[in-house]
């Protein structure tokens, strides 16, 4: 196994974007692909740890960029402040991460016919959008993602779908996920939800620590939530 | 590997009643087990293939009895009647699937403390009442089980839950998920429940294909249920 870990640029518009790509080189490619998306940091080593762990079990995968090359932000304001524009123009948001799709779906590592997307809290949001959009995806995977609707014009939505839940989490309360659940079902999406009793906001973060802001790590919701993502993965992309 | 099959007589009082347990003979004991709940329709082959196939991963599986023996229903009436004593009296159902716990934890093949109870439908709250009724128990899993609170005075729940639920299920609808995932928030549970898009009751079962009762087999479903269970139980009893 020699995993290469390599940072790609690539456009939205005039918007100069850089992703983290991680796959093994001793495997015959094209690969398997999963786009990770990051939460309101940013780009960060959170997600680039994700990339690498994932890249063992065989995908190419790549951390993408929805702010920026080298915009990041360092305080809960400052990500605030970036992710802000996203969450207040949805067809922005759609519009950025489907310019990942494409510029993974255009590497010589990957098999375009076999993308996942996935991601964090906001990251979460990001890939579901991506899912809303029309886009073709095999699997898409949300992690203590918010869930609201997007407001834009239903596409039909061609990716099975996995929400992985702190049923606690603030951010995303039991009418959300009522809701959601009607969106999918309505929209004839293959979908499963897993909700974990007593976990709350960003339970697969180990730096998660203000219980007063329901944003806490969950050793067992980490651990059971990334199983049901290697599981997921093997069954839409193998 | 060699998987044995017996018929064990059990009792809960004066009713006797008799169990189907599989284990790998070939496997030094003594071994975690499962107990598994059957259907409406009584202990039958449905169960007794499940028991079958979980002894190859290494438990000692104990298709329990709570009708008595040889006391199974043929038609959805005779099921009904069966059945319906425990829902009426679900002091009557803790009573008769801690039996079989009892028994289970007296068998030489069985180490007493790694002992998990899983059950379909009716069963699936068979396996949820033994949990809430404080049972030494590692595990409890529900497949497309009802999830009615039983009513009875709350004991100190020591088991991990899991229910696997078709989203669709008209036996369980949204208003039972919010119920059930209050009721073990509050009890202070280490709770899980993974729900299924576009499934409905019996979606483990290859014969249910009543569309209008909302009883059909979900081939992913049940793929992704068993999945589901095979990985609780290994963080459980291993």
């Amino acid at each position: 196994m020699t995993i290469r870990e390599q940072l790609i640029e690539y456009r939205d518009g005039d918007v100069v974007l850089e992703g983290f790509l991680c796959h093994d080189e001793s495997r015959r490619g094209p690969l398997p692909a999963v786009l990770i998306s990051h939460t309101w940091s940013g780009r960060d080593e959170f997600v680039e740890r994700k990339a690498r762990r994932l890249a063992y079990h065989g995908y190419a995968t790549f951390a993408l960029d929805m702010y920026g090359k080298g915009r990041r932000g360092s305080s809960p304001e400052e990500n605030q402040v970036l992710m802000d524009p996203f969450m207040q123009d949805r067809a922005l948001l759609s519009r950025r991460i489907n310019a990942a799709l494409s510029a993974v779906k255009a590497l010589p590592q990957v098999d375009s016919r076999r993308v996942a997307a996935m991601g964090f809290c906001f990251g979460g949001l990001c890939a579901l959008d991506l899912a809303r959009s029309g886009a073709e995806l095999r699997g898409t995977v949300s992690f203590h993602g918010l869930l609201k609707p997007s407001g834009l014009p239903a596409a039909k939505i061609l990716s099975k779908v996995l929400i992985l839940h702190g049923y606690d989490d603030p951010l995303a309360p039991p009418q959300d996920v009522l809701a959601i659940a009607q969106e999918l079902t309505q929209a004839d999406v293959d979908w499963q939800l897993h909700a974990y009793g007593h976990t709350v906001h960003s339970f697969t973060n180990p730096a998660a620590n203000n219980r007063e802001m329901g944003m806490l790590y969950s050793a067992p919701a980490e651990r059971r939530s990334w199983n049901a993502l290697i599981q997921f993965l093997e069954e839409v992309l193998r």
